[in-house]
């Protein structure tokens, strides 16, 4: 797994050298007397496809152009310019940020945005015209996450280099921020990765010993997982080889927190590798509410709209499961949550339900 | 310090005698052929003061009383007596629980609560009646918050006992849950606390090394700060005599977060310890705004009315600062966030704005 070690720093140096392309670019513009142009996919709606291939959201064909010849560009295309210098003075300085940071950051440059909403738009430019995360430029949001489990890893941020920790070291876990998502990998005996939905559920685990008992390494979303985490979590897939089970609520909004973290969501199509396509929802299901008569709440209206909803999203076409739970759902008009499983005593969960999840029941 | 070593297991007796002592109470009154009575502080709204002494909410002196002869009891003195059953397996078995899993785990034993609400009352009157939190019983919050900063702790958790860690080891910050919170105090470098509202600033204080340059311990809320996180400021406070500083964003939200770090909340007035009278909310205030031109935006409906509810409230009597920022937020009709210092650059809140509140300023 040592082997992984430069990934990440490698990186690092493809960000900047797109930063730097786009500079090159725009100047380069300039320099020949015309005025600098860029091209980037278009995020319109209709332009954003699943693809069964990739098992994921894209970007299609059509493309759009902001020209500095053009009256109504010339703001975005001079935000565009600006966001990419604040990237690069923050990847250079390593420091990070916030989506927040950045747009009272533009002040202190004398660059206006008319809100927030309009400097996250243009992030997201920025991101869709290079092929990288806002993460990448050290942006990172207010969301949290954490992570136990033993894999040592190295971390890269200053004042850090060189050090290896274990993240078994602190029994309440560690937060998954920018230090924990720019780490090297060393060296781990888990052979899996365990998603959890829930805070509460990610503490059982840790107590119940399931990080040795599954050899695993387990991660708490905090519900939605945040985008660093689900692209952490790819990461851990892809660098380490293992396999990822997602363990979320029995309901609409559960299911979708897994396949989200298994299908990414269509905000981010202009972006790869934050999905993990070969994770798996190992439950909560509909048909587990069934198998361990779990204690139940009713679905309410909201719910049963969403289940309609998630029936017709392409991202549901891509495993059987998908359907045959919703059915079920709407069938039995029930939901649950994963503490239901200790009406069998605070242990079963992790005794009995979780080991017959981990053998990939159907 | 590390002659606080015992406080944490002495505590944890404490809470098992407090538990025995209403078992025995309980069987001496059958013993005597009586049907058997507990009796706590009344809860109601009417009995709940604010205490300036104490500077926190505190139950007066009405009383109400649980019989198993009266028909309308017998099912809540029932509750009760489980739910003390159940907190003392799960401190003999060195677990911890949620209010959600105890109301799940409730029907592992046949215990019927109508809702989760009813569990989390009953929970409540075992906290009223043995005068400890829940905590200490170990029954925790879903909320998570983090530390970060020189601390050496030792875990009293199984599986970590005599293991002294330090909470510099994740410059991501550590969780803090049931293991944080139950360890125990070895050293120190650090001379005060800062509590932060928000993640976001929490990160950029680590990177800015505000640990070391303020000689400081992090906490970040995660907005309102849970109990747990709380009660653990307390214990920063009077085990290492550490002063406690909080900053919140500039709003009447914000402004709440500090002050129930600082006096607490009527729900927890049967409690102590879970707040710090003595620390101190530094900012974003009112007048901030003002001083250092901060971006802001204006007050709505909502902000004004919570701002009125604040001018009446009890707490916010100990201390002219608090009526004094009010009336500047009612005057300016504007709020403000952390972040906005960042149109001065990323590092202005830390370089300039941090020192003069930590010195003091009125």
């Amino acid at each position: 797994m040592a082997q992984n070690k430069p990934k990440i720093t490698e990186r690092k140096q493809e960000v900047i050298n797109g930063l730097k392309a786009f500079g090159a670019s725009v100047y380069n513009q300039l320099d020949q007397g015309v005025f600098p142009t860029v091209n980037m996919p278009s995020r319109s709606t209709e332009n954003i496809n699943y693809d069964p291939n990739t098992r994921q959201y894209i970007l299609g064909e059509k493309y759009v152009s902001r020209s500095a010849r053009n009256i109504r560009h010339i703001k975005p295309f001079t935000q565009l310019a600006w966001v990419a210098l604040f990237s690069n003075e923050l990847t250079s300085q390593r420091k990070t940020s916030t989506l927040r940071d950045v747009y009272y950051s533009a002040q202190a440059y004398e660059m206006t945005f008319s809100d927030q909403q309009e400097s996250n738009n243009i992030i997201t430019d920025l991101e869709t015209f290079t092929g990288f995360a806002r993460e990448d430029f050290s942006i990172f949001p207010e969301e949290r996450s954490a992570i136990f489990g033993d894999l040592d890893i190295g971390y890269t941020v200053p004042g850090y280099e060189g050090k290896t920790v274990n993240l078994t070291s602190h029994p309440d876990g560690v937060l998954i921020g920018p230090a924990v998502t720019s780490s090297e990998f060393i060296k781990t005996s888990a052979d899996k990765v365990i998603a959890i939905e829930k805070g509460a559920l990610f503490t059982r685990f840790i107590e119940e010993n399931v990080h040795n008992k599954h050899k695993s390494i387990l991660i708490s979303c905090g519900g939605q997982a945040p985008r660093q985490t689900r692209s952490f979590i790819r990461r851990l897939h892809d660098e380490l080889g293992l396999p990822v089970f997602i363990l979320t609520d029995g309901d609409p909004w559960g299911m979708h927190i897994a396949q989200v973290i298994i299908s990414g969501s269509a905000n981010a199509a202009h972006l790869r590798q934050l999905n993990t396509p070969d994770a798996v929802w190992s439950g909560v299901w509909a048909n587990d509410i069934i198998d361990y008569k779990l204690p139940t709440d009713p679905l309410d209206e909201v719910d049963v709209k969403r289940l309609y909803e998630l029936q017709r999203d392409p991202r549901y076409q891509n495993d059987p499961i998908w359907h045959r739970e919703i059915k079920t759902f709407l069938k039995i008009k029930r939901k649950t949550e994963l503490e239901a499983f200790s009406r069998y005593g605070l242990t079963y969960i992790v005794d009995e339900y979780l080991p017959t999840k981990l053998e990939g029941k159907k």
